[in-house]
């Protein structure tokens, strides 16, 4: 199986975790890395790692930009985009089947007048899909329904429709129910006292699971108890930071970055660029491993006619 | 040390609670239970518990309620107001140090008229005090500089002005710094990409250091990293679930709730009613015994001139 890595900010830690990976990797899959050839070169002596070889790489843009560790620069933005896009492009022109990202830096984009406040925004805009962000592992599934966006952009989003077509869309993904799907408010609300939204999200609970046929979203759950002990295997959080925040506290290192309803399968990792530790050789590199294994998984399993 | 002891929802968890610890609560404490001797004596029948005796009880109002298990009325939210002021009609005559609160319904209170939706919002208004509600155990406290409100009024409270006056009310209970302030936004905003609350957070640290003459506050932390793996000992929590998810899946059991800048002491356990195990011998007493222990260990501190 053939699948593009889009290489992130070259100025974090994507390029070791690239460089330290390509030999386990590269058991399991074909990957095609969406970056010159030379500026891997540049990494692996920065980090005094040996001269890569054997790697397929592919130039996303005309220019190349030199490596400055730990630095938010325009370059380096506009260098991950081209990256990103050229993986699109592969994946579109079905010469890969499925794509991979390293983390970007999001004001490295915004200095290089990238329209899109991350991968996930870009996605939803570039093939009008609405797609659905699910982050985790095997143990605890984390799908958000909304995502990179600030805080109080949140309650304009959450209407009956829109809810609705999440949970439907969300579906088919889900193996073992239920999906616990949290409040948005302090103890759900507390019966209408502390907030209203509740009433939205238990109705389109009901008319989800009345479409599905079975009761495969519960909820809406008190944020703050649906964690504490046991949990379910999948949970929809109404914003980031309701779901990523016991997420990772569980599984920080387990943890990739899955986006469904695409005509294909894309993972990246579950964390940033880390430039406190950018060619440090301080790097782990579990999290993107996994996210070349959550493709594996997910196809066989899609060939196989079954679900995450 | 005498302290008052408000029963909350006498349909919940609280009277188990309470007849349960009695005898090892009177071992370091003097406790006054604001409830009728009558009532205690119907919910240790209903418990299957022996008569309770030597409690020192003081009848709240001139009615009594009969208990009805997991039950939302609007007697109960009566009684359970009722008992609370009487709690501090103790503690304003001088006939008690400190209170320690069992939890009430929001519903019942609601239904019985009371204007508050909540123990805290009663105290901020009744004491015309900005109260601090911190919610923890000797391993974490989480102050919530929002606390039971609906999550979308959250963001007004965000000024420069309200911040810094919270920070510096609550520095003097710091006791081992640095406290960690968390951001508002994904990624703490991310460079102003996911909203821009965190500058003014970012300025109100900035301030109280300034005043405190040390680093007491760091922040804003990015909220989903905030606690992997290691933490501090503080926190200030911008809205309750930010704070109270991590705080319940570490100390759940472990935790309770302290009210500061009272003229007295006030805590309460960390959990509600529980109407799903209410009367069912299934209630744990580790919370409550916290919440009182809680007080006498911040008495001997603050008679020794130390902090939390």
């Amino acid at each position: 199986m053939k699948i593009a890595i889009s290489v992130g900010d070259i100025n974090g830690i994507g390029l070791e975790i690239l460089l330290k990976s390509h030999k386990k990797i590269s058991k399991i899959c074909q990957p095609i890395y969406c970056v010159d050839e030379k500026l891997l070169k540049q990494a692996a002596k920065i980090l005094g790692l040996k001269d890569p070889k054997d790697l397929c790489c592919v130039s996303p843009c005309s220019f190349m930009p030199c490596i400055e560790p730990a630095c938010i620069t325009k370059e380096s933005g506009e260098y991950s985009y081209a990256s990103f896009l050229k993986a699109l492009e592969l994946v579109k022109e079905h010469k890969v089947q499925a794509i991979t990202t390293l983390p970007i830096h999001k004001k490295a984009w915004q200095l290089a007048n990238v329209p899109y406040a991350g991968h996930t925004q870009a996605l939803r805009d570039i093939f009008k899909q609405e797609v659905i962000m699910v982050l985790g592992c095997k143990k605890l599934y984390m799908a958000l329904f909304s995502d990179h966006i600030p805080l109080r952009e949140v309650f304009e989003k959450i209407t009956f429709e829109s809810l609705l077509k999440f949970l439907l869309q969300l579906a088919p993904f889900i193996h073992k129910p239920p999906c616990g799907v949290l409040g948005l408010n302090p103890h759900a609300g507390d019966f209408g006292v502390l907030g209203d939204e509740e009433e939205v999200i238990r109705e389109a609970i009901k008319r989800a699971n009345i479409v599905m046929g079975e009761e495969r979203f519960i909820g809406p759950l008190v944020p703050d108890t649906a964690f504490v002990g046991k949990h379910w295997r999948y949970y929809v959080a109404m914003y980031h930071d309701q779901g990523l925040i016991p997420l990772k506290m569980l599984y920080f290192k387990n943890s990739i970055n899955l986006t469904l309803n695409l005509p294909f399968i894309r993972t990246s990792v579950d964390h940033g660029t880390a430039f406190d530790i950018a060619y440090g050789n301080k790097a782990d590199t579990k999290s993107y491993r996994n996210a070349i294994k959550e493709i594996i998984r997910h196809n066989l399993k899609t060939k196989g006619g079954d679900r995450i």
